[in-house]
């Protein structure tokens, strides 16, 4: 089994949103949630209805009656909080944090996010606990988000680090991008149309025509199907209603 | 007014749904909010209870009838969609993609964001619409998220591009760190201490256990107070009951 963190809602107040903590765990690939005396049932319908696909986090979930316990087999645990607490320690970014967890959990440490209740935040007794404090970059306008939003903007750190999506991708359905010589005869074709159809009159400016209209057509990538539509669209405007 | 990236609900369902968006644009410092054809009122009770503090982007959203003309004055428009289209075109993760949008917003050029309907998703006509695909890298086995959700990690997205918060910071609440010449001091003081209770009294493991100490007490990265904090601790130790 694959070491990932655990995420701990310290005496969460409202079913709905354990579920909903359940839900943005699986969408980020984790499952071990630990719960410490919550306020609501976890497995009560509004729970598992929010939840949404994801109730199998929900019966798997520990109870445990003390932040304490819950922590007890981790050996690094971040709390999360938005406010500054009169404490000495270290603060990472979410993105840092779960770099950081990315890291450890490779080498089978077992690590754990607190989150705290959804009015008051974690107390200070349990921030001690913890190894770091998790800062979430957000408006400091306006910081304050659902608990199962802070459980996913983590939780998508983390899930981040595990993911190996190109930051960019052309999609083209298994179609290819055409070569350059496809391009340069669609080129030829269209500058022979023009030059038919008086677009080139003044000489002294087709050499600056033809430059603008082959970055127009190279920047798009076109694709061999792509070309071949363009082809028929040019017949079409030289030639109406020939078929 | 500083140029930023218009949030576009397409023919979103539920009132909650845009009132839970609006809270998210907030939290990311989004405020340009765009609505085409609505099912349910924005600016119903459950939306405005669902904004939780942001209504005032609820009372400034902007209601259009079609896609077209919510993206008319805009110059780059990127699409969310979670599913592959049969389109060529350009995918985004969406760190990739709001970091571009953080360069084009620079450059004052006008960028906004289409999300689809609840259930659906975007049609492929609006994704036509789109320069290129937002995709967040999720779970695929269980990758559906709220319509807000979807919001606020784009926006958290593009939010991270704006501020410059240390991904590593140590807090200390204006204390500061002791100087090296402090912590040496700790240690001549401890070594004494130990050597007068007797804990080296086996000469060759002395220099092994003192380097083990230094390293202990070198980690935390101790304030002034800290220190003072750890005197008393040792004196205590040493001297019980004694003031």
């Amino acid at each position: 089994m694959e070491n990932l963190p655990v995420i701990i809602l310290v005496q969460p107040q409202l079913a709905e949103n354990i579920g909903m903590t359940a839900r943005a765990m699986m969408n980020c690939g984790l499952y071990d949630l630990r719960l410490v005396s919550p306020r609501q049932d976890h497995l009560s319908p509004k729970a598992v209805a929010a939840a949404s696909g994801a109730e199998e986090i929900l019966y798997k979930a520990k109870i445990f009656a003390a932040t304490e316990e819950a922590v007890a087999d981790l050996a690094q645990v971040y709390a999360t909080t938005a406010r500054h607490r009169n404490q000495i320690k270290l603060v990472y970014t979410a993105e840092k944090a779960m770099q950081n967890f990315d890291t450890l959990c490779r080498q089978n440490v077992k690590c754990g996010i607190l989150f705290g209740p959804e009015r008051t935040g974690l107390q200070n007794d349990d921030v001690a606990l913890a190894d770091a404090i998790i800062n979430i970059p957000l408006n400091p306008k306006h910081c304050s988000l659902n608990l199962s939003q802070a459980v996913l903007l983590v939780g998508y750190e983390f899930y981040k680090c595990r993911t190996d999506i190109p930051a960019t991708r052309f999609i083209t359905n298994g179609a290819e991008i055409a070569p350059k010589e496809k391009l340069l005869q669609f080129f030829d074709f269209l500058e022979k149309e023009l030059d038919e159809c008086g677009n080139f009159k003044i000489d002294e400016k087709r050499p600056r025509m033809v430059r603008n209209l082959r970055n127009i057509f190279s920047r798009p990538q076109l694709t061999g199907q792509e070309l071949n539509t363009l082809y028929g669209v040019i017949n079409y405007l030289r030639h109406p209603h020939k078929n």
